[in-house]
């Protein structure tokens, strides 16, 4: 691991488990373990998980629907801050809305998620926008065709990343209609980050906090 | 020209002279002017306008914004109707809707155009929505990335058709990422034609609204 | 669920199960039966009908080849309309046609399907025209080169709404052929929906009826 | 030039000029008139006419709609033959039609064109059924949707050769809905060439018909 | 089914099994047997003849390499001709040319099918040279980067059609870079059917064969 | 114009001229002058400034080489805040990069532009690596492969934000190579905005910093 | 199997399993056996190994990571040469970077792999860098962005081989992004081969290493 | 300009003019000539040239064909190396052969170019063999399909480097279809660059030169 990473970028390195194998995943949790590291894993899937030696499955956290897991406990009690929220546009953007919501825990911030106010029901998003407008980064995330992004940087004064959901089917299959959405946005200042990287939001999120002095 | 579509599928032929050669052009305008039948005719060029022959320019109504024209004259007085509106998310997508609106108007429909309400501004939007919600047929047109497609459809209780817009740049050039938009949309309902066919878009009300007794 | 969008759009929220997890469906459902309401359910996989508890099972009526659900009943007697017909190119594009059928049975309204009248055999089309000009609303369905799509749009008056389907392979494989068959049709006034978006279909198609008086 | 082609393949070569200079095409006329040869050009732009060398233009049979031209004469008197047919969906497909009709005639076969017969007036292309059911190879050119060709490929017992023509906008700009269109088509045996290349399709029809014995 | 087709286009209607379920398979198979017709199957897997009732799969002759089957018997004594040749790229593409083959022999038409002799080598390809020159007919099958279809139409007289196969990896994945390269051929007169397509393949040579006499 | 945007967003709206009509922006101009209202325009090429009437170009701050202008003056003496960098890869970035420092120039910042840095001679980013990371934003532009934003994204603390240039040709001609680098990058927290947008990367930038207190 | 290759070429043929049937590889190995001649296979999944016959698995060195296998032994002892290394950017790469290892060491090199040496943490690459400046070839792997290429590209003077990997997700699925960094790299003379392909990259760098004499 | 990296990488930086200004190159120019180096220009339009200073323009070696110019004379006398060889395919890919052959003369390297040798008549190409079969490393250019890419590469033993040009239309238009073929060919070990990238190939080639020993 390149453990000089935090230093210099602010953010630490995390372990995507999407491409590696069993054996390189438990290789890299022993390594972090012995150096009494803590260390974030993201997209490491429950057969995984269940794969690992149980003396190594019991040195993490896990969270099956963020598919993220940590080694080395929680943040040191007393430095959680807030400031960061979370937008998500239906339940099935959960997923990738808990992913960015895990990584900000592990990093030290906790983040409120709102979910399902999606602009089919324009309604719901409105019931919610003080809330909203109380954030100093929000993180919106939507699949489809990713309407969401738009309406919202249009609503508050923050910062908005936007993280498209593969989510839908068709034209939307893969997520790129809401990717091209979230980048052809018509309401200026719109951040993006790839495809359901809930994990880089969330890193954008606490290098723009490390910014801010409360 | 294919004098029969009308009665079979209730829209008359009209001539898209994009790939169409001046001299081509000029032919069918003569034919339809001597069988003394109206005509439209679209992505007519100014100067390709400019390049008929005087006598034949006489011949014809045209509009340069949505390059449109028509010979043979306005509908008959007392048969045009109303119930179809047009909103159009910004100035750049007045071309596009300006087609349709001029389509209507040749086929007996005075659609109104309402402008300059995309989503980055929601509250424009929202003063204008009664007027809205009292068209029976509503045609959408938005470029960049779309959102007001989404955003409409959920809003009122008619047929929403939308018209995607080549305006916009990277991604959004073409007008591939609105028409995405509109295809993936989250709310139920909406229908979409190929990208800045207000033409289509037109034809496609008429033919609804063929179907609505006043 | 967003409870007000009947109301609204007029059409009800239903649940897009594709990418919702079996815990997430049930308690939807259950939300919806303890409240006493109709909902419908999209894309729902035989396998994920059978990982429902026994008693929520109970409260569906399911149709595995349109892989449609809804709980709370069938509409009021006496209330269902007709008016909407669906065509078929193929035997393959029937459960698209069949979420499209299903939709507006759950809406109110009957809808028969006309099946196996693709142009690779022109004369099947020919012999059902007559039945297909009695409809007030069309929806479309056909995969591979979705050539039906402007056949069948320049010979009836009525409004035609394509839906592409996901069959066929090579440069076909996802429906996207189809899709730009129906987006760059030379029949006027074709609407689309998106890839096998046949509950989209049927919801426009209600939409419209919604306008039209018996 | 490469002389020995047509003894190998049927198809002597000919000369793309649309990414050639002046000075290219100019060199490669002189050429094959010293040595005598007949020689055709293809995408030979009206302003490179104009560009050549007034001896080098008199040389020339130029058809300014196909962009084609040839030198070294007709083929010999009493050996055009005739079997293919060319069938073109509307007027905007003329210039690829006629890149394929002049390139039969240089090669020694008359081919008939039959055009505007596109499928959104379907009346049309039956009222010339019977004429393009005598031809033994059939060319067919469509833009936009290309639903001609499966159409016609369901209609007719000869081989059918679509040619993708880049007519249309939107999703159908550049020729390859139409492209798609002919390779997923529902009608089986259908064979297609490249976008716009009316030469290739010609081509394709001389190698059949030098296997059919008169 | 459609028993007419083979009267009017020369080519008997076959069922693509891809994307119908075994139900479907099954009550099509039952009709063309009640009705004593001889019927073509194509996509058929392994594990779907697997799953028909017994005395269904009795009435099938089914190959697994090609994934057709027929019912009704192979064509009637004395009536195959030749004249058709199939050359394959390589070992990967023998699903494919198989199932061009056994389509010719359901119709009719006895065809060799000539394998390994790809460009990387192209020695194996001069040393059968003289056999393919041969066929009236050849049909050509290649993956990967399909150089093959270019350098084998510039070396034989016949008509050549090419099918592209989904062999290979990265930027051929999915047989797009070999259906290109028919398409773009440098080779003039070189004929294309969709990806994988080797029933289409047999199909157009078999509309050719039926214009040919012997 | 939009004039309570900056009230709800913190960022004003601009007059994007690309698809404006000179008459739109002339109209648009004047309105903005008569309410004594300052106003940012993009994409406004050199001839368009070119064929507005004298007195309103004399109205206009224009800068050819980020093709931005301004009317209403500059920010308020003693308002201008710093803590924004651009670094841009190449000479050809400049354009883009200057968009963003106009840009920021109007809402009252001042950015320096950091050129000619690009990872094919690493060793000139490194000198320049302190006075890089003493920014609190950084934005970033390049073209062709955008390396750049991943490198620049592992070397400092502060918030990246990635402006993919329409620079280069063959497969990163339009800029989406540098954009999927920009999306895909393998330093967590890297931020994008559609290509050639230096507006957008500005107006997020702008965002950014309204958060933070100096 | 084409043994006349290697002389022609300087690379001998290897075997592609992806595509081929169980049946097809084993009647390959047994064929190179019989003939007592050394083969290499690659894409070999450990499924289509333990499908061989035991006595056919037994003649097989397999190494699961890189999926490769070969028959014959090793090169004969005294002809390994070095001079070519391998240079992965992360831990998802090694399976390719495998793949050019072993067809390496099959044809007679042995190549070193440097890993974890991505751009995110630039300061892991510098520390390698004198030991990278020592080869003659260098092979560099790299998914998602790779930014690595032209990183690479620029800091040493031995010809550099990309070899995207279909490492990432979103817009760097299947590893487009990264192979088009390649190709519109910054850096002069970087050469690409397919996406993982791994033993592409060992092959073109035996060819090289042919012309040069130690 | 960065006058490091011969030193660093083994080949000079040069200018790519397609996106600068002709303020940009004159001053890049003059800077040179002042400082007394070499440098190289590519894609350099005539009508760029035209458009410096007279006292620039006679600075320069200019090559309209190949778009390139140098100041500061040619290679030393008595250093030239050969070695390299470039074939091509057509006369339409001549510019591209030329921007490598010009290069290589910069960069002290005499390479002959042999054209006309596609393979729809690969007797051409046979002819020519044994002289190709002599370089020590081959650049091909080719556009269209690119199957010389293959052919070529299955002939040779030394490095072959693949140029695709955007030459064609349709399907190849730009060079897509051309550069696939190079990336999927059969034929090992064949290596590629960007399209129209001559001055890549060249780069590339100086550097395997440079690791070759008279």
């Amino acid at each position: 691991m390149d453990w000089e990473r935090e230093r210099r970028t602010g953010v630490p390195e995390a372990v995507l488990c999407a491409s590696k194998s069993g054996t390189q995943i438990q290789a890299i949790l022993i390594a972090a373990a012995s150096a009494g590291r803590r260390l974030l894993f993201t997209r490491l899937e429950p057969a995984a998980v269940e794969a690992l030696a149980p003396e190594c499955r019991a040195l993490l956290d896990y969270d099956p629907i963020s598919r993220t897991a940590w080694c080395g406990g929680p943040p040191p009690a007393g430095t959680v801050r807030d400031g960061v929220g979370i937008v998500a546009a239906g339940t099935s953007d959960l997923p990738v809305a808990s992913e960015a919501a895990r990584t900000l825990e592990f990093l030290g911030f906790s983040a409120p998620v709102i979910a399902d106010v999606g602009v089919a029901g324009l309604w719901r998003l409105m019931r919610r926008l003080e809330e909203i407008r109380g954030f100093r980064v929000v993180i919106a995330v939507a699949g489809m065709e990713g309407a969401l992004f738009s309406v919202l940087a249009g609503l508050v004064d923050a910062p908005v990343i936007a993280v498209p959901a593969s989510v839908g089917y068709g034209v939307s299959a893969g997520g790129t209609a809401a990717l091209h959405s979230a980048l052809a946005s018509c309401a200026p200042g719109l951040l993006t980050v790839n495809i359901d990287n809930g994990f880089g939001a969330a890193a954008a999120a606490v290098k723009m906090m490390g910014k801010i002095k409360d």
